[in-house]
């Protein structure tokens, strides 16, 4: 875990865009000398101000200063370390907004001996510096991207360290039953047997267990973090995109532009009930179809099984032998569990609907709004697992992480059934509590940690 | 000028988007009650902080709590009244980035019983609180958008006062020449006179001349605040299209993505050496001449004429009895002032060119740069009239304001010449004196007010 922790960053904040403010920070040893070369508390740039003379926490209004030439007015905020987010001297600067203003105050300070800090390196910083663990630094990046209460309420918990205490319960635990088995292994020897294997057993089946019920919320969590896909299916004309544009229409206002995916298929993303929906128009499935019959079709088929949901219009007007070639369709294809069978323009003809389907005409706002509700209660159940207020698991490396875990906790039981020497179980043991250090970074390495903060938004 | 100053104001001050950091202002009378019922010290939140225990412009890390329900950490910063933007108790939040967390965190306060700012509505209160004059905070919103160098150095000078200081010194030359003019009223019933009417004429021309003289650089300041508007015309097919791509292109990493514009020709904004241009494709223009015969021409030419500079493409490879048709039109129908005769396609064909003429191919580099600087010259004989350091009238608001000076001004000499009462010359010479208030805003009204905040960004 070599980090160079010497050098000073400086990155804009804000998002880039037009606002009212645009927020500066400069963090590392050299913050204070660079802000003072800069900022000033009178246009008259000829008195420098000691950053070492400033209070902790404290705003100042004053002057960017180009060698004479102003820059900017500016409110300068210092945090001397180690109280500041990443544990270093930080020094922030809320300028004017505009990217060109700020542009050319980071432009002045990277010129003035400070880097231009990489995707999420303050937050990296705080993490180096101890501030926070692994699991709170990419509970960061969650809630700066989450869109949704729920998305929000996640990240927020894993911030506070719910994860963290959870993995520091599970160490402590496995640090209890390690010492069980070694204190075994010692007295091994002299004859004498302090705890059954059964005990052992049973101790270590009950952390995997727990550890399971977190593994199982990832389905949940990665529903809550990335949204519902929900497919749109059907036979051309049966009215696909037409209720694909008008989910997208009546909910214009929270729409979330989520263009340029690189699936070959219409992607949007909307939020109905406070859940997040990745509406996908199989459009462009459908007309591939025609060139491949039905192995095309069957292709389709297993793309759209990979959705979370699937809606399958069924066109209104067609004759009802071909609605029941397309129910069958329907029935032989789709998990009734996942998917909503929608018999469309239904304002042309009214079907008898069983079960989840459903009459819907895009001319009807009742019956969209009818949809809506089924959508948004489909979607419940595939987050069911989770009670509210519970832990989920939201973070794929979290998830790999604790599996490895449960893997070694396995090969401890299965060692234990065996009978093999205890050396060999304490070393599944030991195994299993690095693999939840990953979790928190107590055990890390370069590569893990420029994944994790590579994602990150500059500035953070 | 009734302003309602009695209630709470809040927004996003920062730009919408993800970032690392989103700031909300909270600014007005009840700004710290409402903070120290949201933000607290502790998780727990039974123990409420009191902000006017604070010392103004210090800065507290804490949780937005919004009945037990966490809803962010951040950092409150405090300013007390009169020492903060607005001259008001101001409370600025400093929450995660991301639209969703500082969504939540607005409507919270919102909630407690502030108002949704309106656009400028902080910049306002500056201005009815005294903190700065109408053409500062006009200032605020130009630096805010500026995109070149020069644009942020005129705004920036207007901010600090430049503009507002040759205001205060024009008004105090005009209540000097106003109380000569009324000495004169009271003593001509005596039949003294102190001073002769040439001289209080000289001295009212010589005012005049320095108003003139910044209303005159306000066609610089347009150029240095929208940019140099520059139309590409020529025949169809003379390259006018790819010509257009070509310097967008090139320059592709400072394109601005001005989409958009409600003319009805294409538009796209650029960068070139430090000058913004709005360059503005024909195409569309040349289409409906097809149709129109040589009215519509002369209706194209007549849009072109509206533009600061005009390129003119003759297609090289056409026949050199077309060509000199070509160059006739251009002669006729443009200033050489403000246009640039491209022979296009030189690839193809060289032509012998002669003045502002120029030989030009897409892919030759050269001649694209060569056309690059001949641009950027032609831009600069656009702003001649100021040189480097001088003030420059970017506003047209603040133009209209000057030009009313200078009438009223003109009536007053018209008055002294026609030797009529001086009573009258006294109220010309005040009807001068509020039109430049209106500058500052010592004069003026809420249609003036709202006019000029409303196209402030929200939050600032």
């Amino acid at each position: 875990m070599q980090q160079s922790l010497n050098d000073t960053i400086s990155a804009i904040a804000t998002p880039i865009g037009e606002g009212g403010i645009s927020v500066i920070r400069i963090s590392g040893k050299d913050a204070f000398g660079i802000a003072s070369k800069i900022f000033f508390k009178h246009k008259d740039s000829s008195v420098t101000l000691r950053m070492e003379d400033l209070h902790s926490h404290t705003a100042h209004f004053g002057y960017i200063i180009d060698r004479e030439k102003l820059i900017d007015e500016c409110l300068l905020t210092i945090f001397k370390a180690p109280h500041s987010y990443t544990g270093e001297d930080v020094i922030e600067l809320s300028c004017h907004g505009g990217s060109f203003v700020a542009g050319k105050v980071l432009e002045l300070i990277l010129s003035r001996g400070a880097r231009h800090a990489g995707p999420g390196e303050f937050t990296k910083r705080a993490f180096l510096n101890g501030k926070i663990d692994l699991s709170q630094a990419e509970a960061v990046a969650d809630l700066i991207k989450s869109r949704t209460e729920s998305a929000h309420q996640s990240s927020l918990k894993q911030l506070e360290g719910e994860l963290s205490k959870f993995v520091a319960d599970a160490r402590a635990e496995l640090i209890r039953i390690t010492s069980l088995v070694e204190l075994e292994l010692d007295f091994a020897e002299e004859g004498l047997e302090f705890v059954s294997k059964s005990e052992i057993k049973n101790l270590i089946s009950d952390l995997s267990n727990k550890i399971r019920s977190i593994t199982d919320s990832y389905i949940a969590g990665k529903v809550i973090r990335e949204g519902v896909s929900l497919v749109i299916a059907g036979k051309p004309n049966s009215g696909k995109s037409s209720l694909f544009n008008r989910l997208l229409d009546s909910d214009r206002a929270i729409v979330s532009g989520v263009a340029g995916t690189t699936r070959d298929f219409l992607e949007e993303s909307l939020v109905i009930n406070g859940v997040l929906f990745r509406l996908i128009d199989t459009a462009g499935i459908r007309s591939s179809s025609d060139e491949v019959e039905s192995e095309g079709i069957k292709r389709s088929f297993r793309k759209i099984s990979e959705a979370d949901l699937a809606l399958y219009l069924i066109d209104s007007s067609i004759s009802e032998s071909e609605k029941r070639e397309e129910e069958e369709k329907f029935i032989e294809n789709f998990d009734p569990q996942k998917s909503i069978l929608v018999y469309s323009k239904s304002d042309i003809s009214v079907n008898e609907v069983s079960g989840s389907s459903l009459n819907v005409s895009i001319f009807d706002e009742v019956s969209i709004e009818t949809l809506r509700r089924e959508m948004t209660k489909s979607a419940y159940l595939v987050q069911n697992s989770v009670g509210a207020g519970e832990m989920v698991l939201t973070n794929f490396r979290h998830k790999v992480c604790l599996e490895k875990v449960m893997a070694s906790l396995e090969d401890a039981v299965i060692s234990l059934d065996k009978e093999i020497s205890g050396e060999f179980i304490s070393v599944d043991l030991r195994a299993a509590m690095n693999h939840l250090g990953e979790i928190t970074g107590e055990i890390t390495n370069d590569e893990i940690l420029n994944n994790i903060f590579g994602s990150f938004c500059i500035g953070k």
